[in-house]
């Protein structure tokens, strides 16, 4: 493979050139003239159909409906919770013409569906016996990004999924927040092979206009961390301002408890930074279109047709897996291993002439790079066996790298050249915002989750004063 | 049912009023406070997701990836094809704002997505191992409608699916429009029960840029005509002015040829209009995303636990099926009847105390309302061949309808009758554009469609001149 094909920085030399050359170069993205905007090519859009699916699945097996909402909200709702709008306000891309005519009234671009969702949400609800109302919108968001922009992590435009509730009680919504926040962890450390801190965000942190909100934070190897998803506890934060109530079973009008909650194309910038080498994309078989690519190595014509039978019985017989045949007759095995190689395939199968006689395929693991010759007879136990090896390795190697890269600190010295170094800092906090802004002044970091599974806690860091809550500090994404 | 609540108006004495009606109280769409926008409910979801997901099937069959492109186009691309964008221009939103700052260029919503994606085609197209390039996407378009919107057929935003492919030679993009055009007929006919006509467009009516537009138009029982989707050959209209060119096998540069086709939620809207009743919905089992609704007829509080227990039995039973047990406690059986009526659900099963004597079930068809009862051991079997024979009597029904209401003259003075009467009119047409817009403007009748199946030609209906094709007039959506 040419050098300008292949990946031409190593990961611990140069981690923001190497993420950006992986997503082009493995053909997941693509700029656009607008900036700030992508592209998410055929191969990312696969892997985005992949997560898509699992988390679709659930959300209906939880009693959840997919519909649809316009991208256009009208500027009067956007600001019927002001604290929200004023959150959103600075990247709201406003149309203001359709035609050559100027509008009566602006329309923002959908930063989020909260304010027209529930103003027709307060139209839906008119008794108990209209509750629990569990909806999700797959559809994309729009917020200017005006500093650095970073494919599928921080794009003016991105897709993802937003799901909105409403219930009788607020036990029963914040029973949901948890329910959506272990589908998600599910979804992150079982599929996508990525281990996640769950626990909420501080005042500061957390989503505008929300009572709280619950989080999971993964971390990179350039040592930041990263928001994976969110689920919001809203109360009746927005039921209020938007009259959302109900005839309750003691007939009586009740104001509606709700939540909201979203996953987007991030992580697949995540599974990329999390797993990726310096030969590319390193996909967990779970989420990866492709599994198991098979490229024949085809010399004389004799042997060719016979190569390509057996590739195909391969793949017949590999029919409970996501199988690709590589047959292009322009490339060499070469540049097809490299290619499949920086695509993050699981598992190659080679099948060359001395394979024919053998009776055998060679193997090859992208997780690890081992080869093992396999008899025919074999292929189909040996792939599931190996593939939920590679899935677990991934895991694993990303858990421990996680565990490697969290310390605890009750020094405010030290906090402050861990948080240089990189990596999440446990420590003790007071619960107090002023100490919260200090640390993020004069450090950068802030506080990316109180975790649910707290550690026994000591002084704040910063002012010393009973702390209440141990928190992960990072810098973040 | 109160009358509120179910469908107030026939569908024959004012077909407007009922279509509206039945898109709200079927729980389809909701319209929004900005004007000709609609949410689509998660009834109507499911039912586009039904459809999405059989047209998803055969694209990927057929060799077709989907990927993803901003909703944001510059103004500065959209202008390259002239042609084109003259088309789109009155019906354009534009974002002029980004928080408070003012963009250096407006930004055009979507109202199709040529010029983005051709922009980026002539950068990954290189040379003919990059050919052919078949993509889709599943997006939504924005076009301001100004004039009279209805539900799923004129809206300002819409759901829809654009495909767009690029060709090494002319020969080869003909292919792909007809093998498109294929396939929408086989989900318009064999799953939305929909017979049409299949042809070209006349060069009035074709897609702006386009070389020729096939098209399906449908018979709606008002007797006015509804394109139901299109299948453009764009020959090398764009990829000049866009610069897609390739390095063929002769190592010479071309300039490649393209296609593009679509089909939204409007076939939501003929399902509606071409199947619906005084009752409301009618679906075909094909797309219906509850085939079967079980409603048991609770009384006593002994038999009510075997009642349902034996809803369950015969839901199991049907497992192949999408099937629904309404267990709601509140409703009587006769609200129920009505509600899933109004919904179009294809079969209903009752069971009451007096099946669970006689182990048999009361079977009610949607489509023409016939009861029969049915033992249990026949469940199964009998719900099969009945659900093939709704499908296929809807189909038939539609059929009779457009054959009874398609009616041929060569006599101008009788056609402009045959035009205020309604429905399809096969007349000649000497393939002059001029006689096209004087029967527009004098009628109202467009020609909808130049049908492959061409019946023999006689004198233009207007000029008296030799004609060239046969062709269908109509008034349309």
């Amino acid at each position: 493979m040419s050098k300008d094909i292949g990946i031409t920085v190593k990961k611990n030399d140069d981690f923001s050139e190497w993420y950006t050359q992986v997503v082009l170069k493995a053909g997941l993205v693509d700029y656009v003239s607008a900036k700030g905007f992508i592209v998410l090519r055929p191969y990312g859009y696969s892997i985005w159909e992949s997560i898509k699916e699992t988390a679709d699945r659930r959300f209906k097996e939880t009693g959840h409906q997919n519909a649809f909402l316009p991208v256009l909200i009208p500027e009067s709702l956007l600001g019927k919770e002001s604290e929200h709008f004023e959150g959103f306000k600075p990247e709201v891309f406003w149309v203001t013409h359709s035609g050559n005519d100027e509008l009566s009234e602006r329309l923002a671009l959908r930063p989020t569906s909260e304010t027209l969702a529930y103003d027709i949400f307060s139209r839906w609800v008119r008794s108990y016996r209209d509750l629990p109302l569990k909806l999700n919108f797959w559809n994309s968001a729009l917020r200017a990004e005006i500093k650095a922009t970073k494919p599928l992590i921080r794009t003016s435009e991105f897709l993802w999924q937003e799901g909105h509730t409403v219930h009788a009680t607020g036990e029963e919504a914040e029973k949901e927040v948890m329910i959506i926040l272990e589908i998600y962890r599910v979804i992150m450390e079982n599929h996508l092979a990525i281990p996640v801190i769950v626990g909420k965000k501080s005042d500061k942190e957390k989503f505008v206009g929300a009572v709280y909100t619950t989080t999971l934070e993964a971390l990179m190897v350039d040592g930041k961390a990263l928001q994976m998803g969110t689920s919001h506890h809203l109360g009746q934060n927005f039921s209020k301002p938007f009259n959302i109530k109900f005839l309750g079973t003691d007939d009586k009008e009740h104001y509606a408890w709700q939540t909201s909650w979203g996953i987007s194309w991030r992580l697949i910038g995540a599974l990329i930074m999390v797993h990726g080498d310096d030969k590319g994309l390193v996909l967990p078989p779970k989420v990866a279109p492709i599994q198991i690519v098979i490229v024949p190595i085809l010399y004389g014509d004799k042997e060719k047709a016979q190569i390509l039978d057996k590739a195909k019985q391969i793949k017949d017989l590999l029919s409970e897996f996501r199988v690709h045949i590589d047959d292009r007759l322009e490339f060499t095995p070469g540049y097809k291993f490299n290619d499949w190689e920086m695509k993050g395939i699981p598992l190659r199968l080679e099948i060359g002439p001395k394979d024919l006689e053998k009776k055998s395929v060679m193997l090859v693991r992208r997780d690890t790079g081992s080869k093992t010759g396999i008899a025919d007879s074999e292929v189909k136990d040996k792939v599931k066996v190996i593939l939920q090896e590679i899935q677990d390795n991934l895991y694993k190697r990303a858990k421990e790298f996680l565990e490697n890269n969290t310390d605890s600190t009750s020094d405010y010295d030290k906090f402050k050249q861990m948080v240089e170094k990189g990596g999440f800092i446990k420590a003790s906090w007071c619960g107090n915002m002023e100490c919260e802004v200090k640390i993020k002044e004069e450090t950068g970091a802030d506080i990316r989750v109180i975790p649910f599974n707290q550690d026994p806690v000591s002084q704040c860091i910063y002012c010393k004063k009973q702390g209440k809550h141990m928190v992960y500090f990072a810098r973040g994404y």
